[in-house]
């Protein structure tokens, strides 16, 4: 199955859209998806954005954010959003999409990539276990490490 | 006890200082004091940094990361690092510093801030959820989020 990064209006309309599917599916607020295809668009032009698309016609996509490391002068990678259409889960698509996601990070200079995930989404987990995502402080035999957000 | 963003270079130099201790008391990797200094004085001064002092001498820092949300058009914070000295402990300072860190990120306009903490941290969590941090999907009542990490 063929990735590819998201540059055209109609690429970056297709990404809002399933972005708008997996929203809804999930509970999530949902933004108006002609709005978000703008503001996407405007992420990868600014440069620290990219969105990569799997299938033709697409059928899941992975927002990833990039920004220089507190500690270091190098750059580190937030996988946003990682999502596949319900129908084409279970068949190696987020294997081969999110493959594409590390390869794309680290062409672009990235050397570490961190994210949030849901602890009941147990295929979610399994995934980026898979690629040696690690959940615990300092790495393997340290305790969980938590995601916590708020509203400002 | 008085809080303040860091602007100078002995601002700079003070909070690698502590960021050296935190590194070294979590057993994390340990940047050179003298170059960290340098980067987060170039990451403020690239306009996508707050570095937060407490007390003179500083006894506590924080760092928090701002960029564009992926969703909408308006800022979001990532809070990298809170920090206070072990014998300052206990007596209300993370409080006053992270009160100072959330008012600075909603006076650069920032509606939403975010954190990775150890599950094994009670006092730390308690601090993030006596400010309403919520570590659960959807918030409240869902499965919790859970942080994960990868080198590239």
């Amino acid at each position: 199955m063929e990735t590819r990064t998201a540059t055209t209006k109609a690429d970056f309309e297709t990404a809002a859209r399933l972005q708008v599917d997996f929203n809804t599916e999930y509970n999530y607020p949902v933004p108006p998806a002609d709005e978000l295809a703008g503001h996407l668009s405007r992420l990868v032009e600014n440069g620290d954005t990219t969105v990569m698309l799997i299938g033709e016609p697409a059928v899941g996509h992975g927002i990833t954010r990039f920004r220089v490391q507190t500690m270091a002068d190098e750059l580190e990678a937030y996988l946003a959003e990682l999502y596949v259409v319900p129908d084409r889960r279970g068949q190696g698509l987020g294997t081969v999409l999110l493959q594409a996601i590390i390869d794309e990070a680290k062409a672009r200079g990235a050397t570490n990539m961190d994210l949030g995930t849901s602890e009941d989404d147990k295929s979610a987990r399994a995934l980026y276990e898979k690629f040696g995502f690690d959940n615990h402080e300092g790495r393997g035999s340290g305790p969980r490490s938590l995601f916590y957000e708020k509203e400002l």
